[in-house]
């Protein structure tokens, strides 16, 4: 058994520290100035980004990290706001696509000035450009490595 | 407004994907060998590491960085398993203080081998020593500057 080194440790709290304070203040402000958690963001984004802003749900919860059943929660709760919209999926009858209603992005339009702000002001403002450059390869080896040993077991499988 | 360059976005999404699978796997590591989510585990972990093993409430919130609420909720559950008990504070009435009983140091001696390999395996046997210097060193860019602006709206200040 290898514990973690003096400096490992100093990193792995540093990184628990700054990603649940993170979450914790990018999630307050969209419940403040959007009324939905940073998860129900991360979907209507996603979507809007995609052709004819539509995914299929299964491809969505993969995008996203998230477990299917967590996926249709918010769905439903999103539905029920006018913003998405579930529709049978044209080449495959089993599976169903989410679609990103004009009410949706208007929403979105809405709200993205000030979520990106937010986000570059705890993030990017403060790091130089080659720091942003190795956050993003070092979360990029995080990811890739958490997609191999889970197998079966990553959210959007289960 | 000034959108996020190209870079940020490409780190900003690894970024997000990245601490989405790894709380997702940390979480199902700990509740599958630990029978508790990844909080749970950093409370006994947070307490294990102080003089008596003992610390205030307010101040186990705030190096944990949750909410008051968060934590009664979560120290109430951990004193139902005998693995937490709450004292009043011998030296301010209004306060408690939080103790880490034997039992619960040995559930934590027990899981922490299992969790630690957890860690190490998804970040630290991934990246270079100069990687993990520099994810600490950007963590605490983050973690510092939500310090910050949020003020009385840190999670342990609500």
């Amino acid at each position: 058994m290898e514990w973690l080194t003096e400096q490992e440790q100093a990193t792995w709290r540093a990184f628990l520290a700054a990603t649940t304070l993170l979450e914790d203040h990018l999630d307050r402000q969209l419940q403040r100035d959007a009324g939905m958690p940073h998860m129900y963001y991360a979907l209507l984004s996603t979507l809007s980004e995609t052709p004819g802003r539509r995914m299929r749900m299964t491809d969505l919860a993969e995008r996203t990290k998230i477990t299917r059943s967590r996926l249709s929660h918010a769905v439903a709760r999103l539905e029920g706001n006018g913003w998405l919209r579930r529709e049978s999926c044209p080449t495959d009858r089993r599976s169903q696509v989410c679609v990103l209603t004009d009410a949706g992005y208007e929403e979105l339009v809405r709200t993205a000035p000030g979520h990106v702000a937010a986000v570059r002001a705890a993030i990017f403002d403060r790091l130089t450009p080659e720091q942003t450059a190795l956050l993003g390869e070092i979360s990029r080896i995080i990811a890739d490595g958490l997609h191999q040993p889970q197998g079966a077991d990553l959210p959007w499988l289960r």
